[in-house]
């Protein structure tokens, strides 16, 4: 027998308000079937950047045929439409506001619709809750076998964030910016092995990271291994690089946030 | 098939320690194929109002025969009773202390009654934690498909919250209270698109909200449509007017918290 | 028809990253019908003692066949090894660093295997992240039906937290440690009932607490019956000790945390 199908859902509504269980509440009553699984609800407020990283550090460990549901959604109620991604693995629902922009990056995309179809959203439709009007009722058709092509009209415009992840800054220099300060204190830069591979044309040599107005050229292969009290950099557990002290927070310490650029010198 | 029976949960009890797990642990104990759905866990402590409204918000969502378990609890180990309450969609099932002033006027009651059967609780019932000994096993076994009678009496004297919600001062002037400031520090009002009209047996044309010493006459559909730095209402995705202000918190400004009174002119 | 397997999951992961729905994938793409459940992901950053304190007053409640999956690392890409701990109705996942020490006190272990078997953690391991590699793995491998022992050797050496929960100071007093504050201040202490029974071979009469330099003589029952404004002590819903106060935070009046030293006199 099959499994139900699986929804994971991310957002920023914070866990203390009505906003997650409203959302859960119109998936089940399409798809009673459907297993909700949370990613995260504590995505800081209208960060599309941290949203993007949250979903990129995740998507891949599930199983094929799941159902990525992604709400960070400050244009709600203007005219940004709401989309499907298809790619070979998963379908992915939510704002066209680059929150998938590394899903672009990393996946094959076979498909992307608007959402249009007025009969797959709920009755009413409020004009500043699409979560639950909207982009939860179509994770629940899909997750009830709709095809992705019975929501809407198939576009190729897709928005991708503004800011560069990664570019060439001159011989040897890459920029990045800080995608992530975690709850330890890592700085989690936009310095993700493949890609940086990819962007060079070959594998490189990582000589130090600078950010904060500091050099950090002492690497690590893990948290354990860092030398009490010096900042390290290390290849975190997704591939992104990060920026870390042992017993301590890096980021309070270099004085990072979301969206700050970072360096790296390689060989 | 019939899909597994859904218990969603809401609670004051935190995401940090064990009290949310031990419930759940309890729960399925007695119904193993129990899908349980977390609402929030984040409600202020005590604050039943919170978790009313939390509760309105979110609670209608649910396909019909979700059974909703609220547990905050001021008073547990006193004599105040746990109930279910029985509506045509839904059972309700937590303290009788108010928690569901807002299911009271919103459904038809068709039945609430006094948990006492002792044999439905867990052996030992602690003084202190009601939700894991009583009311999560009270949820698991309607969930079980056991009917609310069987758990204890009829009851008729069920309490609500002590506040109004919304009543008349004068001529086209509305008095309310603050039921929730989200994390985007938008200030939820008691003000109710359908209970305004039910209270004033007309569709009122709304003029200016009073909160906090200001005056807020800009109506938006929409935050999108909110001028930039402008104290707005609007009405929510629930039903409920909001006090917002476009890239900033409503809530700050206006110095308003859960419990304090609004206005609003109406013509 | 069998309910499908559940997995308890606790962390000190945190709500707003991607590791705890990173390792949701990881379980589900080995064990698609393995239902998760979410015990606490803000345990206090590498705090095994905290850790230990709420997988004890959680995992009892479960139905028999659970899998507590606890992940608390400080020690991620050390030698520390992983393990699972078999007792009658349970298993145990995660690193073998003192987590699991009241299960050891409170089960009877039936075996304890380290996990060594490659070919049942994700294909490539990264140096910081087991709860996504190894361990979300295993707890999946095993609710898939797995024997423990097919996950790696038997081993009879495993850790203990270094401190002392419980110990005779002298002629009727008894040293503990504060194991938790919650939400609401109350101090849970780790004066256990059933454990202070069999330190002292007799069920004895509670005193008076001493912590912080304060005295608490009065017990209560309940929250309820403590007279406003005085520390009271009562035994929690989990049998465990607490200060507590009415309508306030007997964590900030008497300045403790957790691993903090209290003394129960007893007679």
């Amino acid at each position: 027998m099959a499994s139900p199908p699986i929804i994971t859902f991310s957002s920023d509504f914070g866990s203390s308000g009505p906003y997650v269980g409203a959302v859960k509440g119109a998936i089940l009553q399409i798809c009673p079937q459907a297993r909700i699984v949370d990613i995260s609800h504590e995505i800081s407020s209208h960060n599309i950047l941290e949203a993007a990283f949250n979903l990129a550090c995740s998507y891949s460990y599930f199983p094929a045929g799941t159902i990525h549901l992604a709400v960070v959604d400050p244009g709600v109620g203007s005219e940004r439409r709401g989309i499907v991604v298809a790619t070979d693995r998963y379908r992915f629902v939510g704002p066209d506001n680059g929150l998938f922009t590394m899903i672009y990056r990393r996946e094959k995309v076979r498909q992307v619709v608007s959402i249009e179809s007025e009969r797959h959203c709920r009755e009413t439709v409020s004009a500043t809750f699409h979560g639950r009007d909207v982009f939860g009722p179509a994770a629940a058709w899909l997750a009830s076998g709709l095809e992705p092509d019975r929501l809407g009209p198939e576009v190729t415009d897709w928005r991708q964030l503004p800011l560069t992840l990664l570019q060439r800054e001159g011989s040897g220099r890459i920029g990045g910016v800080v995608l992530q300060v975690d709850r330890f204190g890592n700085v989690i830069t936009s310095v993700h092995d493949r890609e940086l591979r990819d962007l060079l044309g070959r594998q490189p040599s990582l000589v130090e990271f600078q950010a904060g107005g500091r050099r950090i050229g002492r690497h690590c292969r893990t948290y354990a291994e860092a030398p009490a009290g010096e900042l390290v950099y290390l290849k975190g557990s997704s591939g992104y690089y990060e920026i870390a002290i042992s017993e301590g927070s890096a980021a309070q310490i270099v004085g990072l946030r979301v969206g700050d650029p970072v360096r790296v010198t390689v060989r």
